[in-house]
């Protein structure tokens, strides 16, 4: 299982991956589930993915290379015109890794993926993307500013109440170590460390990023912070009688 | 799906349980997934399921009719000497009937329901118990002090956090509204009202019971605090810097 988040705010995009990947309870790995490319000044994406580890590093490797040695038939991801493009070329490319993977004639689920793609190229505004494992795809709006992949339902309710627009990157990364948080509390197959990023709208450059480790500060802060909050609020709602 | 919780705390037991019932999403009914059976002074049951409604109906048809009518061969939820053996009764009832629902051959799945029994009998202990779709179950313990059945995801967080066994009822029935709100927002097929039942530890009487409609004060004095409670938590936490 996995646990990634890519949130919009109006100042910016907001990413968080955990790295833990599970063949079985007792064949755990650590692999960062975001890749980052970017071209200063003219593009910047993300891409956070979840799902059959062999299908998601062979993605991001023929994304790679596209983007090293392009050609006509396979064109890069440094060379789209949109977002909407990017989406499109990424799409095409999970679809065709998943169903080469499938012997044939039987179903694909066990090497199903999903992702969510982020970032900006110049002249267009910054975007966020669900890419499904058949390649197609939806974009975040102002009613859904977020998308996760993996283990969501733990770290839903929080997400859905506490996110605003307005909100700083600062207040939006706080968020999304309480999601999380509530994940890795929950379920064990979502694991340390955190991978977090930063974009900000219009900078063309990726921003600030950080991994949150085990014994990382803030994020214990917040982990144990939480719990007393939460425990604060509850005892503050009215009492039944 | 179903959202049901049974939880014990020093005092006693505390069950919730939503009413939804859905085949797909354009088919839903309300039907309540709790069942109570006492003998005052001598014995108290309660019983949440969540899964196929036709299994869970006749689970309890047929432990009914037994209650009324009793034989040797099939003895009533009324004459078990313990808890315990009430949970073996109701777990080999289950097992009959998903076995008899099945075609030939064929796997039981589509037929599974699962259950929590809580309640107790003169001369024992209260007792909270767990009845999966074999038949088999297990009790609760003071490390793992509720079950739930249904849709579990959303609502376990704040159980998690701020169950405390020394509660009272009344903080308990909090917990419990919380959680459910939780579960409420995020998944259409767990909906409201919401069936309440308490018992007191010793009192060998059902205690207070409530169902909670959608209009109800205090169950929307809950839910909107809840949510201003949670935002204003997330603010007290310690900024990222």
């Amino acid at each position: 299982m996995t646990y990634c988040v890519g949130l919009k705010t109006d100042q910016g995009l907001v990413f968080m991956s955990d790295t833990r990947t599970n063949a079985g309870l007792d064949n755990i790995s650590t692999f960062s589930k975001m890749r980052t490319w970017e071209v200063p000044g003219e593009r910047v994406m993300v891409l956070l993915s979840a799902g059959n580890l062999a299908t998601t590093q062979a993605v991001t490797s023929i994304l790679d290379e596209r983007s090293k040695a392009p050609d006509e038939r396979n064109p890069s991801l440094l060379d789209t015109p949109s977002m909407f493009q990017t989406a499109r070329l990424i799409g095409s490319v999970v679809k065709e890794v998943i169903r080469d993977a499938a012997p044939a004639g039987q179903t694909a689920d066990a090497f199903a993926a999903s992702f969510i793609l982020g970032g900006q190229i110049k002249g267009g505004e910054p975007r966020l993307f669900y890419i499904y494992p058949e390649g197609n795809f939806i974009e975040s709006s102002a009613d859904t500013p977020f998308f996760q992949v993996g283990e969501h339902k733990y770290g839903k309710p929080i997400l859905i109440r506490a996110y605003d627009p307005s909100m700083s990157f600062e207040d939006a990364i706080k968020l999304l170590l309480v999601s999380f948080d509530s994940t890795l509390k929950s379920n064990l197959s979502v694991g340390l460390p955190l991978d977090m990023q930063i974009y900000e709208s219009g900078s063309l450059r990726l921003g600030p990023s950080r991994r949150f480790e085990r014994d990382d500060p803030y994020y214990l802060a917040i982990s144990e912070g939480w719990s007393e909050a939460l425990k604060a609020a509850f005892h503050r709602l009215p009492p039944f009688k």
